[in-house]
């Protein structure tokens, strides 16, 4: 399964359109915000219920964030033992190198700059889904394509 | 600079020989084992002339090694702050969950299947150039090909 937490509903649409075109089976769930992806990685307020809330495979992660920005979720994700085996990847429209060097710092497993138009976030998100899920191996790789 | 840490001669003409086939301009220095890695990232022994050992963008760094194990030289690596912004991509014929688990758990950013035969082994490296050097953001960007 793959987590998305993106607050922006237009950026989710393109995304979740492109996800769908390509041949990606993994589900997706969406939160909104920094303190939604906590609650569910966490399993807690609206997710109590582990069955609502089932380990992602990798998280697809937004930067600027209402609330718990997406910096200290990574941080608070990457300080966890058991959570810290889910690679993270950051997809933001910030290429500010101090972002991309605090991000690896905090154990950020891959930066990707959010594209403009949707016929190029169609590529990047092709290409992101052929690395994660069909060349790296990551720890469930239960949703592998191979 | 890609840094490939990688004991076996043939393993490294065989990577060598398809990362000059592909269009990387990046330059590529091999260390032979765990022991030489860690003299080359803390620019001690043999690399204590820092010229002769720039920081590289990314490490391609094999898990069963002579001496200090891949896996050491990962801990080591993720624990400086210094040294752990830079991506480490495990590139090993191991297979086993636990180091895959172990790996990500201890900061490894990415881990690849060495796979069999040199035309699959193309494949593999080209693709792992194209996300790494091409559509992720590295904190040092200088060597990527866009």
């Amino acid at each position: 399964m793959i987590l998305v937490v993106e607050d922006s509903d237009e950026d989710f649409t393109a995304l979740e359109r492109v996800l769908k075109q390509s041949l990606c089976k993994a589900p997706i769930h969406r939160v909104r915000d920094g303190d939604e992806a906590i609650d569910y990685l966490y399993r807690q307020g609206p997710y109590a219920n582990a069955e609502q809330a089932p380990r992602p495979s990798i998280i697809l992660m937004d930067l600027n964030l209402p609330g718990t920005d997406g910096r200290d979720v990574i941080q608070q994700i990457k300080h966890d033992y058991t959570l810290k085996i889910i690679p993270v990847v950051v997809l933001t429209s910030s290429s500010n190198p101090k972002d991309v060097r605090d991000c690896y710092q905090n154990g950020t497993n891959s930066y990707m700059l959010k594209p403009m138009g949707l016929e190029q976030l169609k590529f990047t998100i092709t290409d992101f889904l052929h690395y994660w899920l069909e060349l790296a191996i990551i720890p469930d790789s239960s949703i592998n394509q191979k």
